[in-house]
Order: C-alpha cells, then sequence, then structure tokens
C-alpha cells in the first residue's frame, strides 16, 4: 500500500515572547508505507502542555532537545493503529505515544508507546489525568511533597492538567487544600467539584504582598506543601506562608515561560533558610519507573469519583496553535486537548 | 561572695542596612551571686557568626527570637567556671555555651552548656572547625549535598568559618572542588593550604554572567553540589552550572542580609526544573543530634591535618561589634573570633 499525505503542523520560527498563530503553519507532508517492523498509525487526540515552550528556546540547555523548524511538531497523542509491521500492535490497537501529536498521520517503531484500553476511560484521558500531566502532579505529591494527614498544602495553577490532580490527591491524602486560579469559575469548580478548602482567584490580587495576605488568612497554620506551577507572585507568597519543615514542588513557572527578559526570582528565598525548607525541581521522565504505581493509585480514585477532570477540548488539528497559545493566557480549564480526528475510525 | 561588674555590649538600635559601630554601646552590668544550680563563668573567646544579623530583624519570623535593646546582645563563647553551684562543673572548666558572647561574666544553669578539653585542640576552634560553623558545614555536606567521589562542588564564601571547612570535606570526599572566595589571598590559602581545585576571586567578576563564565570553565562537567553561603550572583552562577540532578545546601545569603530593599531572587530558578535540582535551606540546629557523629568525623581529620583552619582574631571585648560588622564587608579571613579575656586566668 503507499504512503499517505497528512497534514502537520510545523514551527516557523522560535517565538521571542507570547507565541503567536502567524509562528505556526500547517503543511502537507508525504507519510511513507510503513516499513520493516513500524506501523502507520492516525492520530486521535493530541496534547499541548506548557514543557513545549521549553523545546521553541533552542539556546537553553534542557532536558529534551528544541523542536526542529525543518520537522513537523511532535508531541503527547493517543493514536489508531492503521497498519502494522510491529508484532505487538495490530491495526485497531489504541496507544499513547510521543511522536504523534501535531499531525494527522505518522510512522512509528513503537518505542516509546503505550497501548490503551478505549473502554476503560475516554481516550483523551490518557493524555491528562490518566496520563503525562497525572502522573505529573502524582509524581510532585508522593515522591517529593510526601504530605502528612491534617498538613496545610498549597497549589498555584489549580485548575490545569496537572494543578487539579494535585489538589484532590491533596484532599485524599488529608490535607488542608488552598488552591490558585484564574477565574471565578475556576474556583467554582475547584470548591465544589474539586473539594479544595479554600480557592483563590488570583486576579484578585494586584502582588505578591497582597497574594500574601490571602493565602496567609486561608492557611492560618502556614503552608507545609507547596506545588508550583506558576513562580513569580506565587513563589513569593507561598516563600512568605511556607511553614518549618516546608517542602516545595517545582512543576512549572508558566508566568515567566514567555517572557523576553529573564523575570528576577523572588526577593525573599532567604526565608528556605530560616525555616529549614526543601524545594525540588522536576520532570515526571525522572519518575516514570513508577508508573505501573501511579496507574494504580490514580486509576481507582478515578472511577470512584475522588479525582475529577475537565477539559478544554479544541476541535481540528488547525485549532492546535491555539491551544497551545492559550496555555499562557489561562484560557484552559483543566486539560487542553485537541481533537484530531474521529475516535472510532 | 558578692556579685561582679561586667562589661556588656547593648544593641542600641536594629539596623536599618549595614550594621554600624554606633549603633552598639558597652555598659557595664551588675552580675549577681550565683544562686541554687548557677554558675558564674569568665567569657574567653566569644564568636561573632552572620546568623546573628537575623536576629536584628524583629519584623521578621525565624528560628530565634530577635535580640533585645533591653540586654546584653549574646551568642556563642567559650568561658571558664570562676564559681560553682551546679554539680555538673567546676571551677577551672572550660566550657562552650550560647549564652557568654558580647559579655566578660555572666551566670548560667548550663543548660545549653557543653564542657570542652583546652588541651585536646584550641579554645577558640570550639567556636570555629569544631564548634557550630564546623558542624554546619559537615551537615550541610553530609546531610543535604552528599557528594559522591568525582562530582563537582561549588562553595561560596569559601574562605570563612564554615565555606572553609566545607571546601576540605568535598576534598576528602573526593571531589572537584571550586571555591569562591573575596581577595588573592584568600585564594591562595584555599588552593595551597585547602587544598581545593580552583579558586575564583568573586571581586574579579563584575555580574552573574561573569562569574558564570569562569565557573563554567573550572567546572567542565557542571556543578553537582552547590553550598551556597553569599547568594546575589554566586546563586545565579551555581544555577547556571548546575547539572542534571544538582543538590545545593542554602546555609546562608551574607551578601542580601544588609539590603534595605528586599533584593530580587536569580532570574533562573527555571533551570531547577528541567534539571531536576534540590535546593534545601538549614540551620545547624536542625542536627544536632548528630553532633557526636560530627565531632568524630572532623575531629580526626583535623587532627591528621586533612582540614585546615583559619582565624581572624580581635583582641577585647570593645572590638566586637567591629569583628561583626567584618563578617558583612568580607574583611574576615575564616573564623573571626574576639579575645574578651586570657585563656587561662
Amino acid at each position: 500500500m503507499s504512503g499517505k499525505t497528512s497534514k502537520a503542523i510545523f514551527l516557523k520560527a522560535y517565538p521571542a515572547g507570547m507565541p503567536e498563530p502567524a509562528g505556526f503553519e500547517m503543511r502537507d507532508i508525504d507519510v511513507a508505507s510503513p516499513g520493516d517492523g513500524e506501523m502507520l498509525c492516525r492520530t486521535v487526540w493530541m496534547s499541548v502542555d506548557p514543557y513545549m515552550r521549553g523545546r521553541m528556546r533552542p539556546e537553553v540547555k534542557s532536558y529534551i532537545p528544541p523542536f526542529s523548524l525543518d520537522a513537523p511538531l511532535e508531541g503527547g497523542a493517543v493514536s489508531e493503529v492503521i497498519e502494522s509491521n510491529n508484532p505487538n500492535f495490530q491495526p485497531g490497537d489504541y496507544l499513547v505515544d510521543f511522536a504523534g501529536g501535531w499531525k494527522e498521520y505518522y510512522l512509528t517503531k513503537g518505542e516509546r508507546t503505550q497501548k490503551v484500553d478505549p473502554n476503560l476511560a475516554p481516550l483523551s484521558s490518557y493524555l491528562g489525568v490518566l496520563g503525562m500531566p497525572g502522573m505529573t502532579a502524582w509524581a510532585g505529591v508522593t515522591q517529593i511533597l510526601k504530605p502528612k494527614e491534617g498538613e496545610t498544602m498549597f497549589v498555584s495553577g489549580a485548575a490545569g492538567a496537572v494543578g487539579s490532580v494535585v489538589c484532590q490527591l491533596g484532599k485524599v491524602k488529608g490535607c488542608r487544600v488552598i488552591a490558585s486560579a484564574g477565574s471565578r469559575e475556576k474556583c467554582e469548580w475547584l470548591e465544589k467539584e474539586a473539594g479544595v478548602d479554600v480557592a483563590l482567584n488570583y486576579k484578585d490580587y494586584k502582588n505578591a504582598g497582597q497574594l500574601t495576605k490571602a493565602l496567609a488568612e486561608a492557611a492560618p497554620n502556614g503552608v507545609d506543601c507547596y506545588f508550583e506551577n506558576v513562580g513569580g507572585m506565587h513563589l513569593e507568597a507561598a516563600l512568605n506562608c511556607i511553614g518549618f519543615g516546608g517542602r516545595m514542588a517545582l512543576c512549572g513557572m508558566i508566568s515567566v515561560y514567555n517572557n523576553k527578559e529573564a523575570e528576577p526570582g523572588p526577593p525573599n528565598l532567604t526565608n528556605m533558610i530560616g525555616r529549614g525548607v526543601m524545594a525540588r525541581g522536576f520532570i515526571v521522565s525522572e519518575y516514570m519507573d513508577k508508573a505501573m504505581e501511579f496507574a494504580g493509585e490514580v486509576a481507582p480514585l478515578l472511577a470512584q469519583g475522588k479525582v475529577k477532570f475537565q477539559e478544554s477540548v479544541y476541535e481540528g488539528l488547525d485549532k492546535a496553535p491555539e491551544a497551545f497559545i492559550g496555555l499562557f493566557k489561562g484560557e484552559n480549564f483543566g486539560k487542553a486537548v485537541v481533537r484530531v480526528g474521529p475516535d472510532r475510525a
């Protein structure tokens, strides 16, 4: 069987600040017939994630190489196998892998690929609560913060794909959870659905001093665990309220990712010294050997309704840049996913 | 026996920025005769330490209360027992305690007091390499950084009481050690006596970018362990050069202690995320249950000449403010101590 033509999104230039739609271009690419050991896959859902911004900054040393300007972008996706010369995968199988994003069709040898069951959970959830963001949340909570019952946890970016799972794991562990998100609607969902104790709409606070005051009121015994997704005034407020022996899981600092000029860090890092605070930056891949443990803990919580999730669905591959840019504008609620093709072909 | 008159140093007002000699005052105080369980002690050596600046900032929540303006300052000292109503201590005993600094005579119940042997090591060393600064260095290295043989360690404030011990423990653990200090003389001592691999005179570098370049050259495989005494451009350079899985022990940030306006933190904290870096602030009291382990490891290294030390000696109690202020001006080399009275009465 001959190859296919696929639409795919290219990056035209590395963005200097906030990415713009004009920086992306949808082009047609040829996808050859699968060779020995290869399979042809059709992308069903693709993921947009904040870490991708880091791959658009080629001058910074990081844990993954920057995107190439001469090839389609790539990222996590749920795909259906169309043709297979790989004995481990059959046509009709669904899988999650890290090559399928930003395109309709692609070839893979299935090396960074995992089969998923479309009957067990919605396919898109394998990009969110049961996928990389959920695993990120779980790793930060269980491997870094290690909250004890009765402790207070503060979560920034709390309505996002990672933060929303952090909040709910915090509640499962018996913590008082203070969440910060960027709209009244998000805060309502966090308090009513996700069960956090207090949700702060950070847009009500003009600076770190105001946010500190609100956080201190919501956390009268201080913050024991801080899960950092945002940076900036959130980190400063957390450092003001953190208690003796506090822990901070540094997962992201989305507020600074698009700055053209490096933004200074918080002026109160010395609080870490007097209060014996530990901060640990991390990327989820470090904990991949614990993926089964994650699934074993979070999948039942999802089934029991103890972990809920929200999705922002963008329809069509051409909407992928908009979905990605929305990450940095606080426009997405829960996990942002793009439906590239129908669930069942 | 009736009481004694003692000279003692008082703080007249909390300093707004860099402390000044005029902010201190030597006054005569009456020291009563020791009551039941008490002893009268004579201060031989007193310690000045950077943490004392934090006790002059009453508005900041910390692990120890601020100094009172209506009482003599206090701090670590080596003292001789003159009279004793405490069965555990006899006249002529020498001890280290946390009440004896900044005065000639004082009463104590011996609750935060440890006997020391004047024949085993110089009495002043119990305030330095065998005392709190040495224990701080040991705790940061062994309990936080946990360096592996062949790793690279970067130490700021490396010629100070803590830093100089950190450097030498790093060498004992088999690390490549890069030290930063503030004069050519200090750098020479670090390379020739303390045995570090490269000593950088930070005064040769105007900003974090220049210091980063020098550090990157000295640490071609990146920095695995960073011992932070200074803050500011040192922390920024360390974060630029830190490798994947790096650890940072945050012991002090002396460059920012006297700022009137809070100084922003480093703009590159996001490096902690992509590189999986752990930072841990600490104060030595957290590890006091390991004091015997510290003494068991460091005292033999001192005896074997594998750990050397320098002292800046100030003669006379009236020089104590000058010794203290010198801490923040980089004027002291090694441990700063004040001789309050003769070693043997």
